[in-house]
């Protein structure tokens, strides 16, 4: 559709789009920086969706059975940042908007999680928007089923970009939203034909719409300026069984010098270029200035759903007193109380049984603990799930034919799983945590990453943690991750070394409201090293005393996950050379750097010579090793410096000289 | 087809099939682990892959114009093993087979590059088979239309499965090779649909056919089993322009008890299940026994291609000298003796204009000198050619138009760009670089790790390094990037100061043979620090002395990248306060820690005040806080401890206090 048709046909629709326009252009020029094009071009689209379909309260950011916008194409940030504002939601005040992308404000270059409520999930990254999405309707489906329509019952929305659907990470999510018919998921393509580099068509012919359908997916496509076929569409995918791509042919930067050209994805910051763009749309508004009867307009839209939001509020009200207050804990990502006497239990129990076990089975036992009792947890496993052990006898499978079940299937997509945790995380309601081999964190870095940046405590199940995986060699075996996990801020990586201490890392993770955590786990059999037992989650120190030295102390072993044994075995042979040694267990260094300075000198005095054994590179060791700053006492490691290699775990650790001899021949070089 | 059929219509089809099925029974039986179910599926396509279409001289696994087998389901690793023996690859003999997945044999659980000759890339982590394979097709069209017919023009096979097809990275793929309609690229689906976690249903609906054809290929679909239809599927597919992919329907462990089941898919090691298998075949020979009418039959299809080779080895000696020189110089990876001589004499150049540039432009300004003298490289970006400065004038850019181009515009595609730059390094005869953001180096990883696992020195033009990105906030901003790729065994990561470290910093990536380079680049402009010329490339030293402490030295301070000039500065100041201080420019620890003991002690003794500085987190730099064995004086670290912000990039170095300022207070603090 023309701007002129637009404008005669539709004008206070094109009005209201406009004021998108215009505060993108305006925020862009201030700043000096940005994305102009996206927000003009898809301005119809979203006035269309936020106008007439939207589910949402402005004034309630944070109901929680409103309908989800997902701005996947994140780098258009002033689209969401203009919605936000002109509907009235009250953290975006126009003084943010103007301080788009300056140090404090909530108006980051990107959308940030946490910044504004409103704001449903960190994008930028792309693909990953759409991604999460499927978590999010995943989410809305599975709680639908166990609390009914009256009290979820809502959809996802997304605007994806040709980014978006060029990033692989798009496949797995519309495969795996194919697969489970999410019907309340609707994605709005920007086919505007534009990519940094020029036209789409320099790196991309792809049928998007033959793509979409080949997953499973309703298609339609549309004039993405003519609020009638969009609001059309809009109703015909609520309408759909099936998740719904519209594709909407736009222009980017509309109405500009800029238009269709890849000029008009970036920052549109010349002066006479602004003044003319707004003469094209018929706007004669000075910078920031949005005339009062839009503002209405928007301000009318944003309290929509007040209504719909108070009934449901009468209707969460309506329901059982323990149901409501089951409902509220959930939402609010409390832990029921009865959890950790079960967890507490447990490690009684497994103390005295003393089991020996790959923590990856010590992990499925502390679910079989935890999953009946936390009942909002939504397991699975990127097609490992007998290697991960991720699933439990209760959970039941989530399927198009089974929305109670809270166990996912999620094929061969590491990163799509990962992706998709975090929308039901960020959905609420609901724990979601999922496995695949450690090394493979490599595949799903981009979500994991964001669920680290976006603060939010999705749980990782990472088993077959090193070299222990054996014969399927070097692809499969981590020796740099541990490393890398830990060098990423906001994540606990949890490496327990036992069945015990599995159970303290499932419980340090559940009790997370703002990390994420990473559990490595072996894939082969370690015996019980807490022995006696605590109620005291002692993982939670990072770092602890497992046994300490009978000689006079010389000696200072630190290992973590399956190496603790190891330096256990290096303990007893200094001591019976009358080389006294404590063995410390670090199983997790996040938690351990969070420990009082004297309690980290307790553990590691500056006196005595300091090894550590872990079956990775020696990076993240080194600060542990050499102590506050740096007046350490002599030190060296034991682990890897290379890949690993295809043979048993049991000739890997000899070959590679992870071994307690090895341990104390370097204790002793040092003494 | 049916086995009973197929064993009466094609009786010697079938026993050569059964050679690979029974081989792989065998040595997964040995192994006690391992994938039995995928050889078995795929031994039909295979064999009259191998019989009647591959290109290949058994005997001469390297001949520049082979058709290149790519085994993208990795984790079939018998079934590529069972080719090479059969058909007498030099490396793969039966006691290697009989080896699989023990510490040094050749055949490890999934196939590694390096380890026998005949396995054309390390695959296993799924989809980077295929995603690899575009890459050799590129570099195959590429040197087609530069050196002509009759020196290049060979086919790239791959065989993949649905956890291939699943994985993100094999939509970037699949769509870039349909954009390029790489019409030499033919890719077998072993659709046997199954995986570890069950039917594919579980997890997936995807008409696969339909998803390939939406980007532009050709699609057959056959009965994995029927040798005539897979004979013609392949001969169609190597008439077509167009990319082409066979579906094969198969059935995994085709024969056995495990037959179309999950059970199937992984090792099959019981002795009656083995028996009662062979007995099915048809095969009453021992284990690891092949008969020798087999073992002929096989043999013969091995030496097919021997005159084929002969006769290229002719036309190869027909060229011109100096033409068949540059050909096998390119081929054997070494440089043209000019290109050091013309980076000497940019260097100079460099230090006597002392241009105040991003070292993503001073990299523009190296590869302007590099690209017309290295004419074997192939350039691109994933869609940020302009920010990653990765496109000078003379290359031409790659297209269906213009095979001759230099330039591939990637799309928004991180991941399949680095795997398919792994292709064009292990075809070989061209040098891949490609650019990106740093930050989407997780995007990269599982690409990246592979090409440091099987050596192969790609380079990485990663700029916008650090929170000097600015506005587009943290998502953007790498702060764990750097040491999560030093923790990566095999990769270099440099980090070049200024323009003229950039250039060497290209020279060392250049020069390399086995080990993948990431240079990490900055946005903002940094000024020359290096204005003394030298024609050694200091670079490679990982480490030196930029500047020499004036007064008595008490402090060093040690710096990469766009820290080097605050280091510079902080030293200024110290100085300034009779406090004598050495800098150390650090824009590579992996070549450093290469150096003597002597000169790194001679860099860093053990007295001095430590400091460094790096606007990324502190991981890493430990090691040389620390010195040797432990030993060291007082440190400190200014850099990351959490994610960026968006903001203007001078406001974040201050906001984050990555200063000359903090660096000085610091110092003086550890005095």
């Amino acid at each position: 559709m023309e701007i002129a048709a637009l404008k005669k046909a539709h004008p206070d629709h094109w009005r209201k789009a406009c004021a998108i326009r215009t505060l993108t252009l305006d925020a862009v020029a201030a700043a000096n920086s940005g994305h102009s094009g996206m927000p003009m071009g898809m301005a119809d689209v979203a006035t269309v969706l936020y106008e007439k379909h939207l589910k949402f309260d402005a004034s309630n950011p944070e109901w929680p059975d409103r309908d989800r916008f997902v701005l996947s194409a994140g780098h258009g940030s002033m689209l969401l940042y203009s919605l936000l504002h002109l509907t009235g939601s009250p953290d975006m005040t126009l003084e943010q908007v103007k301080n788009f992308r300056q140090l404090g404000s909530i108006t980051a270059g990107h959308p940030e999680y946490g910044h504004a409520r409103g704001v449903e999930v960190t994008t930028g990254p792309l693909g990953q928007g759409i991604a999460t999405a499927v978590g999010m309707a995943i989410a809305e489906e599975h709680l639908r089923a166990v609390w009914g329509e009256e009290i979820c019952n809502h959809h996802t929305y997304v605007i994806a970009g040709d980014g978006c659907l060029m990033e692989g990470v798009s496949q797995e999510a519309i495969a795996l939203a194919g697969r489970q018919q999410l019907g309340h998921l609707i994605v709005f393509w920007d086919d505007n034909g534009i990519t940094i580099d020029g036209n789409v068509g320099l790196s991309d012919r792809t049928d998007q719409q033959a793509r979409f359908a080949a997953s499973g997916w309703q298609v339609l496509t549309i004039d993405g300026h003519d609020p009638v076929a969009i609001d059309r569409a809009i109703t015909a995918a609520k309408m759909s069984d099936l998740p719904t791509m519209i594709a909407c042919k736009t222009h980017i930067a509309l109405g500009s010098a800029a238009q269709d050209t890849s000029k008009g994805h970036g920052a549109l910051t010349d002066a006479q270029l602004i003044a003319d763009t707004r003469a094209v749309y018929g706007w004669d508004h000075g910078p920031f200035e949005i005339p009062a009867d839009v503002k209405s307009a928007w301000e009318t839209i944003g309290a929509r759903g007040a209504a719909e939001r108070k009934a449901w509020e009468g209707r969460l009200a309506g329901l059982e007193a323990s149901a409501k207050a089951e409902f509220e804990r959930a939402q609010a990502g409390e832990l029921p109380a009865s959890l950790s006497v079960a967890i507490v239990a447990h490690k009684e129990k497994v103390s005295a049984d003393q089991p020996k076990v790959a923590t990856r089975k010590a992990s499925e036992m502390a679910l079989t603990v935890i999953n009946p009792i936390l009942t909002e947890t939504l397991g699975g496993s990127a097609d490992l799930t007998g290697s991960n052990n991720t699933k439990t006898a209760d959970l039941g499978v989530f399927d198009n034919n089974n929305r109670a079940g809270r166990y996912i299937y999620y094929g061969i997509r590491e990163h799509g799983m990962s992706a998709a945790m975090n929308g039901m995380q960020l959905h609420g309601g609901v724990r979601p945590y999922g496995g695949t081999f450690m090394c493979f964190v490599d595949y799903a870095r981009p979500a994991m990453r964001l669920a680290a940046l976006m603060g939010i405590p999705v749980t990782y199940v990472m088993t077959h943690d090193s070299i222990g995986l054996g014969e399927d060699g070097p692809t499969h075996q981590p020796v740099e991750h541990l490393a890398l996990m830990r060098a990423t801020p906001n994540t606990l990586v949890l490496r327990p070394a036992d069945a015990v201490e599995t159970a303290e890392a499932w419980q340090i993770a559940l009790e997370q409201k703002k990390t994420p955590s990473v559990l490595a786990l072996s894939r082969q059999g370690l015996p019980t090293v807490r022995t006696e037992h605590t109620a005291e989650n002692l993982t939670s120190k990072g770092a602890y005393i497992l046994a300490e030295a009978e000689a006079k102390r010389q000696v200072i072993l630190m290992a973590s996950g399956s190496e603790v044994a190891v330096a256990l075995e290096a303990r007893e042979m200094l001591e019976k050379d009358g080389i006294g040694t404590r063995v410390i267990s670090v199983p997790c260094m996040e938690l351990f750097a969070q420990q009082s300075e004297a309690y980290r000198k307790k553990l590691l005095p500056g006196t005595n010579v300091r090894v550590a054994i872990e079956a990775g590179v020696r990076q993240g060791w080194d600060a542990l090793l050499m102590g506050e700053r740096g007046r350490a006492a002599k030190s060296d490691f034991v682990g890897m410096s290379t890949f690993g290699a295809s043979a048993p775990a049991g000739t890997l650790f000899e070959h590679f000289g992870i071994t307690a001899e090895a341990t104390v021949k370097k204790a002793k070089a040092l003494l």
